[in-house]
């Protein structure tokens, strides 16, 4: 079945390498085969780095049409131009329009899926936005708790969910609790079905100790917290395994036996993840009403408008987008 | 120039996989351009797994004559039969006497370096084995103190150094010390020009939480702690960037701006290195008057005498053994 509707790309901070890349990333629809979306944003970010074919459009119902000859910008307009690698205030005002507009359509049911291009946080914060990054803001806007959603990072052989994200270190053992170790799962393996087309997802638990703590000679929350969360999973039917040793479940041998990986902390899950992929690691939010994935890397201004972004985590970002949307459709009408 | 001895390969659990991945290391000695080497255990050990020649000697100094044509081994006879997957603790007792005998033997001079096989630590603790872990036994016996030793793995292309080790995740906040740092750091970058022949070694820090603690709002280690180190360290002459985020300074690009990667814990350093390069990672001891190395890998019981052990890890550890020995010896020839 084809997407109902095109998906929405929002620009991220107009300084950064979002314009570029999501031109790059339309510049090989074809080769790619990419689902028709379109960017929101300003379109002269677009046209001051590339010279390709932009049309702006009135809205999502418009894209399919011009997106096989053009580039579709649903434009929100900054108020001052766009200087490439320089971020402005002004600049972050209008990445935050576009989110939130790409938002709405999406949530709206004009756009399929939800994309969203790399935004400055330090500038976010300084127009006083007061989520922690985009994803808390998209899951206030569709009406879910932040805490219920999950963050995976999605590369073309691994897949991991780190249950803890963006706490300190010595912060993680006493966050660490079974319960949410079981939320995080649940919302993981629904995902893995529902938008990834896995019928009986496998999950494999990385301890948090070297060796998965050695039966406790080396920490026990592996026997005190991992062990009990994963039973009470297995008792769900969920397909969960481990505590296993971190170091050595990510090589291409361990990760052919399982879909993903819940990992205790940020750095357990991503340092193999962009190790592995780094050009085209994904981030997807699970557990919204609707999709919403984002390329794995920030606004890389240092190279803004000097044709070096390499589009690959953008389309890689596009395509799981269209693919978990088309699922979703897909599942809506054969119900 | 040559090497001036033999090397001394201990064999480690006879009812592991060392004997098999020896064996196999040595059928591959030419393609491999692997310099004479001389295993230290049961040469029936050998024999049960691998049809191929072998032969035993009286002393290190026969190895070179027999090396061309059969496996030479300096038995070290275990009281009992081996059988391939049930490790007993007569095969411990019989592991920790070639260790001991492997040790003494490159210590002595009579071998160029050391490489030994994998042990079982719950069989060795049982048999009276008081040390963590064979490293600690060997820096024991060559006179230097555990804590002035650095556990380095190496792959192809990565190098990783934990700066704490076998300890739970919760405890590294609190070890891990600007002294520490320092300590293993400047073992680590004479290490990397002694043994593996690199003139400025470059040295990149891992900060401890994720994105490095984003300049304190997710932690202040980096600040308090390591930025401190690394201070220190380039004030001494040392080549150290960082801390850098830890998930996006392991990809391919990354790796090529560094000779080695100083870690803050077990996984962070083995997570990359494992994942990269899960069948070839030799573990070094830096900081030795010896050359110390040893295949990253366990006994594996559960694929002993089925040959099926990979000796990728085996071989990588000789020959880095006999580069690091060869470097050595040139350094004093032309002292």
């Amino acid at each position: 079945m084809t997407l109902p509707s095109p998906l929405a790309v929002a620009m991220g901070d107009p300084a950064g390498i979002g314009p570029e890349i999501i031109a790059k990333a339309w510049a090989r629809r074809a080769q790619e085969q990419l689902a028709p979306f379109f960017a929101v944003g300003d379109s002269r970010a677009i046209a001051r780095v590339w010279d390709g074919p932009i049309e702006r459009i009135g809205g999502p119902d418009q894209a399919a049409a011009v997106f096989g000859d053009a580039l579709p910008v649903l434009t929100v307009e900054c108020a001052s131009d766009v200087d490439p690698g320089h971020p402005t205030l002004e600049g972050a005002r209008c990445a935050l329009h576009a989110l939130e507009l790409a938002t709405g359509l999406t949530s709206a049911g004009a756009a399929a899926a939800l994309v969203t291009g790399p935004v400055s946080k330090a500038q976010m914060y300084q127009i006083g936005f007061t989520h922690p990054g985009q994803t808390e803001f998209v899951a206030e806007r569709v009406g879910v708790a932040a805490s219920a959603t999950v963050m995976m990072l999605a590369g073309p052989t691994l897949r991991v969910v780190p249950v803890t994200t963006h706490v300190a270190l010595a912060r993680v053992p006493e966050l660490l609790t079974p319960a949410l170790i079981i939320a995080k799962a649940r919302v993981t393996a629904r995902a893995l079905g529902r938008d990834f087309g896995i019928a009986s997802p496998r999950l494999a638990f990385a301890g948090l100790n070297p060796h998965a703590g050695e039966q406790g000679a080396i920490g026990r929350e592996e026997i005190d917290v991992i062990v009990p969360a994963i039973e009470a999973l297995q008792a769900e039917g969920i397909d969960a395994v481990g505590p296993l040793a971190a170091d050595t479940m990510f090589h291409a041998r361990a990760r052919a036996t399982y879909d993903a990986a819940i990992c205790c902390y940020h750095d357990q899950a991503l340092v193999p993840l962009k190790t592995l992929h780094f050009d085209e690691g994904v981030n997807i939010t699970l557990g919204l009403p609707i999709v919403r994935t984002s390329p794995d890397h920030g606004t890389a201004f240092g190279i803004a408008g000097q044709d070096r972004a390499e589009p690959g985590a953008m389309i890689a970002a596009i395509r799981l987008a269209a693919d978990a949307a088309r699922r979703r459709a897909d599942a809506l009408a054969t119900a």
